[in-house]
Parts: structure tokens; sequence; C-alpha cells
């Protein structure tokens, strides 16, 4: 069952987690850092694991940057509650950093976990030099001002606009704040085998608009108890959507024919490579 | 002259940034990251230049992890410098980026200047695949809960702590807070070599702390236009440091014979380490 492998994955990175943040030093920042680094889906995490399945690469090896890609997601979502940012006060059914402990924690716990993400991957169990290099310099390129960094910054320009965005313009939006981590994971197996990486990345490029959308259609659909954190937020804020451009029914029906897309690209895997297909239906059905 | 040699460093490592930082897409994110990496001492840029010359490197390989080092630097200064942390209106006698632009694009600029340290010094020009995976892995194990943010997270711990702090927790705090990128920063043209460490290790840990401790004197005897950012800070939060602990006199006597100590560990290195003598004589002797 799809569920059970994804469980199965959240159960090692939270192992790999405790074992790493626990060997930190006791303080309120080390403690907001674990706390931030619990619970939530681990789909970037099982994007990495299963990608390295894929390329004859163990667990032993990709829990590395599966555990990485998940403490980076992490300081994004820390950052992004903060006040000054989204001002969330519930993340997976949780108190946030920041009202749990305070705005200072919460900018050094993220800014820490970027700091971790990077030793993650670069760790000398994570691979041969060339490909822990490489898997940082992605990561890199992935979550600074060219990525996810510049996603943020689109859809905060965006707010204070005169003109709603475009379709367009949404979707470059969304292919940096969350298409580009997403992209990354699914690319880390082949780049730990040190082979190509077109298939996985033309497969993460669907599944990350689709993904996007359901976020989307869960703001409007969802109940904060079963998300875990704040909806109706996006049509409170008068933000233009895929929903609020594209309206529900074609909304989903375009996050359905991207999964359909995604799939696509695995061909040349076979069989072993479900799990990823199973990731992409996945994705458009879950509920938080 | 030692000055001179100062400034023709700090001008290569602007002119790496102009060219880095743009080529990003112009938005306010990204013209803070510019106005955040203006200026400055580049001291930690030089120590990775001059380590990487007593090793035989070229400035075209050392400028990537240089101008890495002073992004990582840019970051620290631009988080620090929030409301929610120091609350400093100027830095290097400029508004800092909360001021200049907002709080969340300061959050954010200094968020993508973190990733872009690493972009810098895993970028495949920096070296070998061994060399720019070890440049990555200790800058952040440097930088990150058991390094700098261990220091700035003591440092706020230590505002609403009963007692004040001890010679021996300040200077524990300084090992994390300025001490661990400088030791980077010192080791990085080792690194660049695949030498050993250890000398310029020595170097470092001395040359930080008569550099944190030049800072405490500085901010009680300097005036801000000329430092450049906000001074008696720490008398009026009663804040605990070398200078109230020792008294002036003794803390710079202190310093100097730090610089003395970390000078004797270049001994091995011959006339091509007099820069990096120099620049322990500096730290102790400079007005910002």
């Amino acid at each position: 069952m799809f569920q059970d492998k994804l469980s199965a994955c959240a159960e090692l990175i939270q192992a790999h987690f405790d074992h790493v943040i626990g060997a930190l030093p006791d303080l309120p920042v080390t403690q907001a850092m674990a706390h931030a680094t619990q619970g939530g889906k681990r789909l970037r995490g099982f994007l990495v694991l299963q990608s390295a399945t894929l390329h004859d690469i163990g667990s032993d090896k990709a829990i590395w940057p599966a555990t990485g890609i998940e403490a980076l997601h992490a300081y994004s979502l820390v950052h992004d509650d903060l006040p000054c940012m989204d001002d969330d006060d519930m993340r997976r059914g949780q108190p946030t950093v920041h009202v749990k402990w305070d705005e200072a924690t919460a900018v050094l716990a993220g800014d820490a976990l970027q700091s971790l993400a990077f030793e993650l991957v670069t760790h000398p169990n994570a691979g041969t030099a060339q490909t822990r290099a490489d898997l940082a310099l992605s990561l890199a390129i992935a979550s600074g001002a060219q990525g996810m960094v510049l996603g943020q910054a689109l859809d905060i320009a965006a707010e204070t606009a005169e003109e709603p965005l475009t379709l367009e313009e949404i979707q470059a939006l969304q292919r940096g704040k969350t298409g580009a981590l997403i992209e990354w994971s699914a690319c880390a197996g082949a780049r730990l085998a040190e082979a190509d990486t077109t298939a996985l990345q033309g497969y993460a490029r669907d599944l990350g608009l689709a993904f996007q959308i359901a976020d989307d259609v869960l703001d409007v659909e969802g109940d904060a108890a079963t998300v875990g954190k704040a909806v109706r937020k996006d049509a409170t804020a008068g933000k233009a959507t895929f929903v609020s451009l594209l309206g529900l029914d074609a909304a989903k029906r375009r996050a359905s024919d991207l999964v359909d897309s995604a799939i696509s690209y695995l061909d040349m895997y076979g069989t072993p490579a479900d799990a990823l297909r199973d990731t992409a239906r996945f994705v458009i059905s879950r509920q938080n």
C-alpha cells in the first residue's frame, strides 16, 4: 500500500532527525528545530528515497539528502509562518515556532535548519564527493533567489500588485515556490547515481504544478482541522490562484491531466517506478 | 601595504558579487541582497584568499569560497539587525535591509544569501568535487546550531539570564558567534589544497577571540559614525562583555596577547604568511 510506504519513509526520516537534532546542545533554538521537523507528509523525502531506489541506491545513503530536503522544507515553513510573512499560528496541527517560542527563535531555528540541510546532503555517508557537491550545488540553486525564495518574493509582490496575476505568472511563481524543491527531490536519486535526470525532471515539473493546484483546491474545499493549517486564506486575501482563475472543476481537471502527464515520464523505469506513480495520484487526492 | 591588500581583496569580492547577484531577476529581494553585500572590511574573504595563496591556490578558485563566506556573513547581519533580534537601523553606515525595504524582504534576502553562500562554495570552478564537498560540509557545521547560530542563541539566552555570563561562557558564545566563520575562512585555503588545517585553526581561534574583544572595546571607545553602526549598546543593555568583566586595559592586553599567540601559529609558513600576521595586528587596531 502506498500510504504504508509513505508512513515507513516518514518514520525513517523522523528517526534520522531525532538522531541528528538530538545530538545538538539543548536550547530553545534546537528544541524549535525539533518541533519544526515533526510531522508532515515527508513527500519530498519520499521522492528522494524512491528515486534513489530506482537507481539502486540504498536508503543508507539516500536518507541523508532525504532528511536534508525535509530540513530545508521545514526552514521555509518556519520563516513563511512569521508575522512579517504569512503570519500563521498553526502548522501541521501544532502552534508555529514563533507562537510557541518567539520570533527571534523562529528566525534562528529556520536559519539553522537551512544550514542543517546542507550539512546533511554533504555528509560523508551521503555519497561520493562528486554526488555530494552536486547535490549541494543543485539544492543551493533550487532554494535561493532563482528558486524557492524567488517564488516567495513573487508571491509577496503579487499581494501589492495592481493587477491580479495571470495564469502564466502564477505558474512561474509556483515553479519557484514549491516546484524547485520537488524537482530537486525527484532528481536526487539520479544525482546520487550520477545518472541522467531528464525523465525525473519532467515528472517532477508536472507533479509540482499538480501539487500546487491541489493545495489551492484544499484551501477552498478543506477544513482547517484536517488540513492542519488555516484555510480560505487565498479568497480572504483576494489572491489569484489556479482555482480563482480556472474555476474549481477546471482546476481539478488540470491537476488530473498533469498527474497523467507526470506518470508518462516514468515509462522507461517500468514497475519499480510504481511508488512514484502512486505519489503523483496521491498529491491530488490528499486531504492535507 | 596591508590596507592596500585588504582593499584590493574587497574590490575583487565586490566585483564577484556584482557578477553573481547582477545575474538574478531584478526584484526587491535581489536588490536587498546587493545592498547587504556592499561594503564591509571583507576580513573573512581576505582570510580565504590569503590562506589559499599560502597553499598555492590562485584567486580564480579561491574567489568562490571568499565571496561565499561574505554572503554567509551578510545573511547573518541582515537577520541579526531584524527588529526581533538586535533591532538595528544602521549597518556599515547604511540603513539596514528591513529599514530600507521591510521585514519580509530582510528575512527572504538573508535566506537567499545563505543559499548563495553554499552555491558559491560548491561552484564547479571552486575546486575539485572533494574540496567543494568538504568546504560546504564544514561551512554548514560552522554556520548552524553547532556554530554561528549556537552563538546567537546563547547571546539571546544571556539577555534574560538571571546571572551575567562568566568569562568562560562569553568565550564559548563568541567562539560560535564570530569565531566559527573566522576559523572556516582561515582554514579554507588549506581545504582547497587538501592540506592539514591544524596550524591555521590555532591561528584563527586566537584571532577570532581577539577580534571579538576588539569589538567590545570599539563598542565602548568608538563613535557610531566611524564604527558604522550603533555603539554603547552593550553597556546600555547591561550585557557582560570582555570589557565589563576584565576592564578596558586588561581586555586590550588580552587581545594583544591573543594576537601574538595567533601569529606564533604561522611560523611554519614563513614570510608568505606576512599578510595573515598583518591581519592579526589589524583586528585589534581597527576603528570599525
